[in-house]
């Protein structure tokens, strides 16, 4: 088996349970941790990617160039990884973060939206960077056309292609299922990726499933810092690695002490399955949508999780927060 | 498949985050919660089965008859069940037990040790209760000698043969190897059960893999609350199988308004994978052990887990903590 590549994403993904907080200094110090406790890759950037903060997706508590700057320099065996949402961040930006040392990025798009990053994998690969294609809320594409999706990327120049359960809503089948698509009909040489939410507390399971089945890059984040239910906690993940006896860089026990001693102080609320986040992944929609169904629910007298159920029954995405009042409005006629 | 049969350990396994401290009210009014929202069995005991408060186990808050006393008569649908431990709770603990409407019982025995159960095993059937084999710590046995256990416990009498992950130190195939072996050795008439304990955060992965497998007898509890890192989390498991459409008795947003409204109140410190909880699993020892190898580790100038995974390399059992410091000087030298 190809030893895995452990992507951490403590310091993008797990901007979201701080509402993008990080202090400048907060990022380094992880940073060097991660790095000296192995990790291949190290994600920095707004929950949201680059350029995300905003009135939209909350501003975060530094700019992404104030939290890249003097990070790479700092990495003795980590690849600088950055994300970005076409639509959100420029090429511009990817450039910038190109000249601070970052040297590969995921291009992130709905799952039924590859076409969407095209341009900007393309340009990253003019860039010479590595390139990632992130199909997001993965769940919702059979598995047979979100492997078209990934096909789409692949051709574009990616790298590597990940099944992305943002809410996640997968259970183990279906990671495997969507796995196999991939390897159907990606060439040998593109690498797939898998990157786990924890919703249904199946974040470890269905990373080792998807390794088991052929992916060689794998997502996870200190504590499981993320949003919702958290990532594939890294942690826990390199424990069951080492179980397995699965070759890879990263040092156990540096990474449960940072886990413990740095990142899970850092959480305003624990990152945590509890009804709140396993309602999204039972439901499989946007965590966005938690609080607009929320309020929906007290007004009209109905239950959170029924409204989220019916979201998702409709096939609603991100964006569409407004239209939760007029679903709640039909569910009581 | 048959449709699982799921046991709540939220009032027994669940006694240890709370050093056996529920109240006769708190237990009563999570019996009826649990029977109302359609789960089939609840177990109720000392964290260490009937009798099990004690100097060695800690003092529960009521004593077993305390919390069984009133509650069978409450139950419209769930079965009331018990545990117990052969050295520990006398049979005339258990005929006392029979005789306050438990149907059901668990004989709880080290997973080398299933002999040491057949005089219980044999006398709960002659009083004509529902009997489970429980062979604890079942990664410290191979799936052929851990099959060779449950043989000697059907053949005493049990209707059901557990594969219990004590420690929460089985990996996915550890448990579908295991389950697989009891099938080839167990007649076909005897239900296999599986208890998972989430250390690697593997409880719910771990139990569906082992109902795949046949298994259908499940065990979980709300929140997870039980020993070390708790068991698989009940509302997260009838999630989950919700999601896969396997048949079952429970009502989903019962069990989550009950987990979160009235079981994570109660945890005094949060029931989930940390240094400590993951130390354990990844070791696989006894969560008796992590005091005494702290306190050695301190004074020895140790890793705690390097001394929890020489533990486990000696194959030490519960009732060896005494020997913990002989361990670290070995270390040390």
């Amino acid at each position: 088996m190809k030893k895995p590549y452990i992507q951490d994403v403590t310091l993008r993904d797990g901007m979201h349970p701080i509402g993008h907080q990080y202090t400048k200094e907060q990022v380094k110090e992880l940073a060097i941790a991660l790095d000296r406790a192995g990790v291949d890759a190290i994600e920095i950037a707004h929950g949201d990617g680059l350029a995300g903060g905003s009135f939209t997706f909350g501003f975060g508590a530094q700019t992404d160039w104030e939290w890249l700057e003097g990070i790479s320099e700092e990495l003795t065996h980590a690849r600088l990884t950055t994300l970005i949402l076409p639509g959100i961040a420029t090429m511009e930006d990817l450039e910038k973060a190109k000249n601070m040392g970052v040297e590969s990025v995921r291009i992130a798009t709905h799952c039924t939206e590859a076409d969407t990053a095209i341009q900007h994998i393309q340009g990253a690969k003019k860039l010479g960077m590595d390139v990632g294609g992130f199909l997001m809320m993965a769940h919702m594409n059979s598995p047979k056309n979100l492997a078209e999706q990934a096909k789409i990327m692949e051709q574009a120049g990616a790298d590597c292609v990940y099944v992305t359960d943002s809410a996640g809503a997968l259970l183990m089948n279906d990671v495997k299922d969507r796995i196999e698509a991939f390897k159907e009909i990606l060439e040998p040489s593109t690498e797939i990726g898998i990157h786990c939410h924890h919703n249904l507390s199946l974040g470890v399971a269905n990373t080792i499933i998807a390794m088991q089945h052929g992916a060689t890059r794998l997502d996870a984040s200190l504590t499981g810092m993320g949003a919702g239910a958290g990532n594939a906690p890294l942690e826990v993940l390199i424990a069951v690695l080492n179980k397995m006896e699965v070759s890879h860089n990263c040092d156990l026990y540096k990474l449960m002490d940072t886990a413990e001693d740095i990142v899970r102080p850092l959480q305003k609320r624990p990152v945590r399955v509890d009804r709140e986040t396993l309602s999204l992944g039972y439901a499989g929609v946007y965590s966005s949508f938690l609080l607009h169904s929320e309020r929906a629910a007290q007004k009209y007298g109905l239950d959170t999780r029924a409204i989220l159920e019916e979201l998702a029954r409709r096939g609603m995405v991100g964006g569409q927060e407004d239209m939760i009042v007029d679903v709640a409005l039909d569910m009581i006629k």
